[in-house]
């Protein structure tokens, strides 16, 4: 894969997981700009355009895994982009909730908690 | 769901995952009885029983969100039983690597080695 | 231990612990509740009805380890509830404090410091 | 409290915790020392003396923060350590267990496996 | 060195560090003493006085240690005082953002975003 | 910069900070192409190239912070490697003592002990 293709699905899959995201200060890529653009776009390009783009699994499982790592690690600004994010691909609030409660196990009640919560906020928040 | 209807949910769960584990020092239940056996049969019943045998999600989704969870927070003992889990239910090992290669953007690249280490060894292990 | 017994003891030691949180919303039950009442119910039953409500171990003791483990993982919403839970069956402000203090060696000093600050706000709080 | 007082108090703390720790490698003061000889001291004074040697709670309340505090933050050498001490102090394997069970709400079965392995270990050892 | 040598080098240490920290509900002393004076000034003269007054390292290099350890345990409001206490011992805003950028590879991007956006708030305070 | 340089510098750095980790199996690198070539390649020119590689603070100064976050993850296997890459750069055996001491304020003295623990064995084993 070429340079311009990598940039195509870099921002084909931004466009699909974050679009939702209505602050643009909540988005990652203008944080990292703000110090270093050139470092922004290689990031960007290895995280979203590399990893995220490159098959292998699909963006359902891969957004999963991301709300279970984010939650047992209590990350909630990140979860927060990434509930929008499995939203947007097809997941449902039910199987998202259920992630949550099962991590529980592994990262303790309190962590589940702290994402049951940004989880809520974001279901009323697109509800409305 | 009544008492004997979760326990054979929680036996037949149980079977379904650990069956490949040889070693029983390496089951946490025996761990739990060593200390306290009622509590070990509560918690089992719980975790096992209600929660990875109360449908909602598919086994095979549950197994990769728990190889995430497990990576991030660095738990290779545990990670060790659910790579087998994930086996036992149909994950293949390249989903199971992917998963673990995607958590390091999450957790950070050296909790991923020391999860694509416990994974090397467990296919390893099993192709014997 | 049937069921109604676990019910009752669950509902009595919620009240010994909870019962001066004002704000529903602060209440994780109520989160649990909003995504899946009867898992609410299991969690509850399990970790305050069997865990908390199995004697083996003091209220104050349960209360001041729940601190300790709180304030290292650094989980600031929960460590409210426990300090009210703390207070509410005898433990002295002065304990919880040191018990804090202590954690410092074991989880590092901003951990601890954030654990003040949550105590130092409930203090002011019930002394109003 | 003068310098001298505060270094036979340490000295008193040390041995009442860890006299039971033979290997004089698992000690970390020898580490220490290794490396700075006077950071260590002051590293002890202000630890065992200062802090563990300050009353305000009771040694084994003490120690059973710890366990706990260890016990969620997976440091299973240290727990090793604190372990042999809560059980020097008074606190029998039954309460050392159930601290460690409870803490599984907080920090996870995981990491609650691994201190109940770390208990065993120790328990086993001086029944020798 | 003895108590007043001590004294005058936590002291200095404390007004390099942290001169521009405005809000006195900011700085960790305060909370400590708020509880326990003594303990409070023990901690201090430990923290400061010897450990950041010790020499052995530049001061600069000190800070930027600090910022990547607080970075990934993902600690902000400790971090916020750190990036103040970078700055005023002479390393720039580049070198911040630099240390911080490098640190996602051990703890993952979530907690670099984090501490950058705790960076950019300090930068643009100080600017005002 | 194109792939050539970005290769060149890739390797260039790679030899600087590893060439005296003796074992193959320690080296991530070979662990991630176990797993996926493709993937491993652009992980290295990642991490190693573009981020190591790139500038903008010395080495020495980048190892140390490297040294600071590992120690308090508590990750000492990739510590180890990073151990023997600031030796390599330059570092003291000192300054990398100083930098672990140092982090025990943030991250707690446990994790410390486990990190002097490891430097202790890279020190004795180059000196053999």
């Amino acid at each position: 894969m070429d340079e311009k293709e990598l940039k195509e699905r870099t921002a084909e899959t931004a466009q699909l997981y974050f679009s939702t995201i209505k602050n643009e200060k909540d988005k990652p890529y203008n944080l990292w700009s703000y110090f270093d653009k050139e470092l922004a776009k290689d990031m960007s390009l290895y995280i979203t355009g590399k990893m995220y783009g490159r098959g292998k699994i699909p963006h359902k499982t891969r957004q999963l895994i991301t709300v279970a790592s984010l939650t047992v690690l209590s990350r909630p600004d990140e979860l927060k982009l990434h509930i929008h994010a499995a939203l947007n691909v097809g997941c449902t609030k039910e199987e998202i909730a259920e992630v949550i409660f099962q991590t529980s196990t592994y990262g303790g009640v309190p962590a589940m908690n702290t994402a049951l919560s940004v989880l809520k906020n974001v279901i009323e928040e697109r509800e409305e």
